[in-house]
């Protein structure tokens, strides 16, 4: 069984590879490379499998839950410039692919538990482009 | 291939083990525990999997799959307070996790075939909250 | 110019009027009036008309219409059964027009101000139903 | 790692097999059976799996995926008749079922890579019916 | 107060002028005047403007309405060509303002009554695309 | 009668007064007054209030809305840093209220014709919160 929780954010972010030319970025990134940055509202879904407790019901009691999401993802990333102001971003290029990642390693450590395991993050950039990342064990290809 | 259908019913429910003390229920659950009960617009997706018909290019005809979805689920569950009128919730939890495997169960009998076989249930207890489910056989973690 | 903003809230209630009999109810409310009750995501949408203060830019600030939203609306109507536990609908039938119309009279000794007032209130019981109230001196008809 | 970008479309179509008689076509499809047609705005979500590219944090140049679902997608499918304009629904009945299909056939060749393959093709034809296909190897039974 | 309602069908329209040229045509409507059709699912929302009844604490009897909704608008558009299936269209171009007209008058003689007035009729070609239709004599310019 | 159109940028933005001090404009915009910025995926819908044309049945030509709206819209602000980029948000708080009466201003000149009017400009800066601008003309309170 598999539950997920909706939160979001609201941040914006450059992206640009500080090794490639301005013409380079500008062809790889578009309008994205605009060193000025721009922003989205960040959608977030995080997916735990397991099984209900036979006391609760619940595969993870709900708040504790929530106070892991706000915690760890929507206090470091809610109306933040990513690059400037949230590691790895200084060094990473925040694409929605690395955001998901990013939120996977943040969350793996709290929410992997005997009951139950992170099974995927999933982030929205824009109601029309997403990435599900899985952890790096899952061969998703 | 896996085809999905959404349907909606409108329900209230408590979440409360009766084993529990309230102080206990209340830290648990929250105001979900409140006795009164209190509702939602629960959306659910039903998937099927297998492959299309060749004479009608699709899974399953889909005005018999609305029929059973309604059959099964809306008419039992829609306007129903379920811990008090929708068996087996006068003595399961319904958490969403539970209405979920209530689903399946009611709609696996009728649903699987030669030709295809219920893939998940979906059910969202609100947009922000959903939870799948795959069968018992499956081992989603 | 208007500026309005989302809250949600979750919560049941059962549509009878005590002096109807029951099959004058069933023929009124349908479902509706299974007394068990059954419930709702309700959203509520709060619209202020103003002008944006030259200092802010806005017409309110914001957390200070959250703070009122929350305080005012969904403290008290969230995770509630509305006929047992929110006046005035142990005597007022809680109809979607009903609970729009107890919301602007909640809120509006706290909204009406020099630079702005209560513009209107609409609810939703369900994404396909909705209300809008705009106070009782305005004739929406 | 799994990338999604959704595309849109506005199509008609007829659903019904000329094999069968007026009133099996009525029995099966019903009024999507009426051969005049009618239409729906069809969303189309197309997964890639893989890893990101170092250079580029990105599984693929999003501008490139854009691309692609142009040229492969809307602009065969947006406003025409598939039974009528858009092969091969002038002999295979444009179910849902079988447009994902056809959208699969169609993107394959331009985006299996070395770094990424074409993981699933969701069509929705309204929001409550969607098919997700995962190409033919796939036993997804 | 002012009650909506939501309805939604699946239809396909051309949109053209048999005046004009097929260049003028294409110029003006682009591709929607693709001779074929192509369709929507168009989401229809139906105001009411009144006050509540004391007895029912409702504008107006919600199952009513919706039969009211189901035989005057879903059922003659429904899985239909508009030019061809269903008058006015024949003669008039089902754009999306007409088609908002066309639904006025044919709700109007069954929703104008002492306690409520139809107050507004919105047409949804697309998410992206909607028309509010108040009724001839309402001067909303 | 009045058509609606869609269109959405991705921006950022800082909420901050230069002539207050930190701490005053902490309280007042919160989060928002983070100095290096944040973002969101801005949607806004353009409303034009007048008679379908007898010739063409739609109030104004599509396509020539959807030019107008990329070129005075959709190019200045997508994917801009507002405070830097966008002028006069170097010396206007680029609250959605102010957002919203800049992108009138930027409208109006090309929308106002015989037969319509622009009649309003909504701003969403997120699902939960919006803005409507009806011109300065109109008293909205």
């Amino acid at each position: 069984m598999v539950i997920t929780r909706k939160v979001e954010f609201s941040a914006s972010h450059v992206c640009r590879n500080p090794r490639l030319s301005e013409p380079e970025n500008r062809k790889l990134f578009g309008m994205a490379a605009n060193p000025h940055g721009h922003g989205h509202n960040y959608v977030v879904e995080v997916s735990l499998a397991g099984d209900p407790d036979p006391v609760t019901g619940m595969v993870l009691d709900l708040k504790e839950l929530k106070e892991v999401l706000n915690r760890e993802v929507v206090e470091p990333y809610d109306h933040r410039f990513l690059n400037y102001e949230v590691p790895p971003f200084d060094r990473v290029i925040p694409t929605t692919e690395n955001i998901a990642r990013d939120i996977w390693r943040r969350l793996e450590p709290h929410l992997n538990r005997d009951r139950h395991k992170l099974h995927s993050v999933r982030v929205y950039e824009t109601p029309d482009l997403y990435v599900d990342f899985f952890g790096d064990e899952t061969c998703s290809a």
